[in-house]
């Protein structure tokens, strides 16, 4: 580690170029310290407090004049807190002059709401997409979008980050003969990330194939492919209540899986999750630090919950957009 | 009221435009359906929820294609959501070929945030106008902005009403002698306002110089004008946690003054507020309803909160509206 | 059909809008004129031409004053003249007063570039939304997108229609025990749309898993699912060349299957594909009129090829969006 | 004023950025001329004439690629040239490609155009702002508006510098025993502005309650506070035809204040200005220089005018912009 | 001309549309007032006035709400403040809920500003439609631009009518043997419209060729074509201070031209041209009422003046507007 | 060429800016190569390929994070292709962050689509600058617009260049006693053109009179002007199918002309051109090569095709925008 933050820190004193300034929204501080240490410079300071009327003020206390600033904020609970907190930043370094603004949003929630599923919605994703350019976003980082076309719901240049490899090595890591195992797919839309994930294990591939009862509740109808008595690897990009989760090894296991992992980009772990991840007979579930697992839940669950970093990979995303070089390069 | 609202059920019949619709958010379901009875009309159905990851998801359960659309969200506590919500609304209203959509925000909690105060801010109030029209809002309607200028954040045609009318009565039918009170702004923001109703009631005038201390501190320097043994009308555009309340009366009393009413347009009694108020040597204070006030925070005021109707406001607003009447010329 | 029409008439007669008028571009105008024939409205006077110097000019031969025009354009080869001359007929509808402009595109062809595959690219079904966007179009109407986000690409309202009821109908016509057989997605980015259609047939689902080789080759990993002895039913947006069709098809002879019925939205059909189809141990391929299939590829075809009707469905939407009444509440 | 100088030099000299270039229209060349002599930057040349139909022309004699250009240019009689003059010269600095331009306006005269006092007008301060923005300024640079709101109807960056310690120290300068005075608001829209100075000066602080008539007739109700036997400083943010200035005098005086000072940020002085000046019962009437004030006119003043020179705080704010420093930093 | 009227009275009458509302700044109000007449509508009530620091103020005096709003202003002297109380009066309409506003300007000065003649300039005839658009024009109606050209200027439709029919038709009112004459154009930019008006009289054609000098100065090069012993017809888009007038006589008369008629679209007339003209040795010179040209002018110019009415034209263009009839099949 | 070439490459690795990065379209290499040649810069490389339904895909094969880069398409047949690949092309290059990025047009056809000559028809010319703006274009270099005042059809930085030097010196070249000739304008549209070679070259000047018979046909009516014995240079922007040179140079033999040379800007020579041309009775015809002229149709022509290399202009424009000195100052 020491050794990437080093070289960083040459690459960005070395670039002749308007300061680099990192900030950080109250939603994920750790990462954001994470990131500045993997960088080499410091968090900037900035205070967000929330008036009596609940309305809230981001203030920063350093000069933004001409640096190229990056704000990281993740779209944890309180979501919409954690919205108006980035578009304020945003707005606010804007007209105290900031050169360049780029949100860093490791978990872009909305991404979810990506398509009309019924009349009469918002496709939010394009929505919120539209506000924080209008708030004044110059360009965004974000990390496994829910379906990669979100991309194009920003005007703005996007990078667009992949956690594929970090779960991928981490199935390597967990299981030796991770080829002889199965990538199972909760469903049809996560059947491509599964996909990727297969390959690079030279793994099996299935998927549970599910259809909608009403507005509020979706059904399984079948497995296809082959699990039995194989190890299982449920991919998937996020984990909030579990409850899907808790029916897909259920699946799994009554079609005679012998162990099953799982590993999701984003551990939102809302509700009932933990309770449930306890009791459940995985092996494993892992996420990244994209949202923060405090050490109450990882403690809750009993040893099954494991947080894989990928504060180095913004790091690196983020001294590429500053000195200028390419970010697609780094991510293969 | 009856006759008033079969008035406004024939206008609006009468009118050869897109049908009038009407919908809430959730921040204040009570003041709605109010405003829908007054119109005759009724609060169309909606359905907000959030899903396990926090998002939010707004759905209308009828046709809005080339309708009138009225959307009543008012920004209290949990602000960010009820902003987020109303955005949600407009843009899922908008892509369901609404006509037009007017965004009626009785309680625009961030015009406080009109100017900048320090360097490196966001002057939000002009960041949420912004947001609300890229949501694609076609026009607005208020109620008691913080200061007046803040009509000019929008690009799109704002009604912005005014409570004065309904203060200065509510003061008239409190204190048959009005005339010989004292109004008092309570700092120099609120001194147009206080100056208005003075003229109206006839009244004196007067004023709480203060001073700021640091960021959060401010302290009063002196009263301008004459209190003594007369009755004080207190009069703001807003009380949150009436910590700003307790003093002015403080102030008051110090001086003389003989008894003390306290009327505001918005409510928003948060945290001590509504202690404070039982404990406080007034004879009353009132609010209009564009904020919610919970039964349970009037009886624990023990008898001192009044709550002064503004439905039939806004609906004669946006009946005047929906039939292309002047709003001008109604609140004079 | 008479008796639909003659609804539509009526319907549009009664409606105190705007007059309806249809247009069409160069691209598909035998369905275009029996769209108008659905709706009993004629198909509207234009002309378009090409310059010596091979620009293009559009011309209305009618006035548009205060109209609400839509416009048939659908993006089949030559593409971007099919684009180009589109937005020439939105800007001249706009510049000619027109009340509204719905840009109708039966097959949206740039939906197919929805994501980032590789770096440095344009995600150009955004590009080209905008574009239309810039040059007019107040709203869209289109017929199954490649992936249903491309649906947030646009911010102006969409409708979108699906043919997955035409096609199901179609299977069902065909074979009478449907429900006994298979729905083949022949790569993860059908599967939506086969388990949609499984659904709606009662029956199997399988999957063929690829993998990228290079930029350009794309290489089968394996078969998921069953379709030994059974019928199956390849379903997909769109057929172009056929190549990938032959690779399906081919994969299903190899795996057992026992007989093959295609069926698509698009029928593209470009170089070899008809050839190949000609050619291919498949019972039918069908697809809609969105792309116009000459007769003469109906002929090479050798009886092979079928063509399911859309203009009922353009027709009915197009007269729900003048009328404003629900588009979603018709096709379900 | 030397010393001063040539920091900015060495500051500019030292800033690896784009050449800094300082151009202005026709409304006030002696401030744009003084504040180049602080920067000890030359006064760029370009050239404003009027075509025989009276349409404006300006052309820059020198390139502006890349620049940092600042264009200077107050808005005094006649205002609608100085303002058209102002966006021509901003259009055509951008369209010769300067990199960056911002508009420096030291008297905004439309910020009195900041709210809807009468239905049907348009808030001017708005539309202004709007329409410097479309002409393609990058920034703003302005003095002391009339509300500090008027900051928010602008998206682009904004500077707003004060003039009230420059106000404050010419008080202080005067009146050896100022904090024994009394400052004078002349209406509710001034009472903030005095109330700061009041507080620098450690004074009273008084205010004249008014009262509208009709829609051009305004009326003093009564004076708020206590000015008998004291030095009065009245402040504002301007005086033109100085009719409201001998009202306040008068009713000072009535008052029994002992000796009365005038100082104003803004000196625009029309019609009868400088006569009822000449005739008024006050030791002096001080502003500063946004605005040009003739030779001419302090004669005629018999002594009472005295001009305050604001450039300083202009140059510094230019090279402070111009390097990336902080601007809120030097006004405290 | 009352048959028109009431041709015009009933078409609006007979419209389901919108109150026509027409209204008129300064610059030309028996212009305005004309068309009203023509229209049988009257002319609408609306105040401007300038403050005491020279801002401009207007107000409407009676409710615009949904109204079709036409704003007659032409570009006279002085053109600066003609284009800001237009600009003014859009947005008013516009934030008073105008349902559509038209900005009629007869006369659209800076369309001479079309092209970059010289580096770093201002194409201002762009800029000044990218503002009226911004401050909320809907649609523009005009009158001979300086070049078609401009039309392109606009983004929103423009109806730009020609006044050349009016202009041939007063030559053969004038010369019976009109077709014997020959159409001059003053120099290559005219030569378009000469050349339309010479095919109208069946004449012949020719044009003097100029050459720059410098910025300021033109030269006559050569006569192209053939004048002597023929009645010259001299036409051109304005007139303002006849300089290049009276030289192109002084061509004429020196090359034997037999008599001499002028007419242009605007009469402008500035500076010394009323003398020039009443010295002139041409029979007569004609500009149509676009610009208002005062009886004084007319009686100066010793009876060579004639003024051709074009409030019918423009009469029928609105009533087409707002009635949604064609208005391009008026005025072939 | 060798001297010029390194001049450029030193002024640009003098420049401490961003990369000088530049690519181009399919439409002319050849002049995309010889500009970097003359540049000292190589072509970049990038990839355009036409998907199986016709979709165009470009692809950029090496960063372009931070550069400045230029784009160099033609828009020669097929145009709408070149249009669409150009727009791919800027989009691209914006979304991998480009710093900024030059669309460098050498023949934008649309520029004679700039006015309405019928009514509903697109002004192409704006529409085309308004999409390529729209998909990213920051500013624009192209050469000898049909009318210059299709340069304010862009709200972005232009850069015009002028080939009027290069055919002028041409001309001379091939005439030694130039000056007794006559320079003929085809129409009035190039008429301003014609006077100022005429004035070049110090040579005659005279023009075609046409009149339109219907929308497809023109007709002359006259040549106004002397070339009787004279050596004609006929000049005009574009030549396409050659059908106007054909009955210009048989008007000029007509009226006893001695020699005719041609030359234009864009020889674009489509259909029958070539034919045309090799059978005409003229000394020779000369374009640039901002078309691509190949050398198939320069044999055919049998000897009297002279193309004349823009290249050098181009390059040094590109240069001057990317050091960020004056273009204005280059080609007078």
């Amino acid at each position: 580690m020491s050794l990437l933050r080093s070289t960083h820190t040459d690459r960005i004193a070395r670039s002749h170029r308007a300061p680099l300034l990192v900030f950080a929204g109250q939603s994920n501080r750790p990462l954001a310290q994470s990131i500045c240490d993997n960088l080499g410079v410091p968090l900037g300071n900035s205070k967000t407090e929330k008036f009596t009327n609940d309305n809230l003020i981001v203030h920063y206390e350093e000069s933004l004049r001409e640096g190229d600033v990056f704000i990281i904020q993740t779209f944890s609970t309180p979501v919409s807190d954690a919205i108006m907190e980035l578009m304020l930043m945003i707005d606010a370094a804007k007209s105290a002059s900031a050169g360049r603004v780029t949100a860093v949003i490791p978990y872009y929630s909305y991404a979810r709401s990506d398509k009309k599923d019924s009349p009469r919605i918002s496709i939010a994703g394009r929505l919120v997409a539209d506000l924080l350019q209008e708030a004044g976003a110059d360009r965004i980082l974000m990390m496994t979008l829910h379906s990669p076309q979100v991309h194009g719901f920003f005007k703005v240049p996007v990078d667009h980050l992949s956690a594929d490899i970090v779960l991928t090595q981490h199935f390597k890591k967990c299981v030796p003969n991770a080829h002889e195992g199965v990538v199972l797919a909760p469903d049809a839309g996560s059947i491509k990330r599964a996909s990727h994930i297969a390959r690079r294990l030279d793994s099996g591939l299935a998927m549970i194939d599910k259809e909608r009862i009403s507005d509020t509740e979706v059904r399984p109808r079948a497995l296809i492919g082959e699990v039995e008595g194989k190890t299982v690897f449920i991919v998937d990009d996020e984990i909030s209540t579990a409850g899907s989760l808790v029916e897909t090894v259920n699946i799994c296991r009554s079609m005679g899986a012998k162990d099953v992992y799982v590993a999701v980009t984003h551990g939102v772990y809302t509700g009932p999750a933990i309770e449930r991840i306890a009791a459940l007979d995985v092996t494993q579930v892992a996420s990244t630090n994209t949202v923060l697992v405090p050490e109450s839940k990882i403690l809750a669950a009993g040893g099954k919950l494991a947080v894989l970093d990928v504060a180095p990979l913004f790091a690196n995303a983020i001294a590429n957009i500053h000195t200028g070089e390419s970010v697609s390069t780094l991510f293969e």
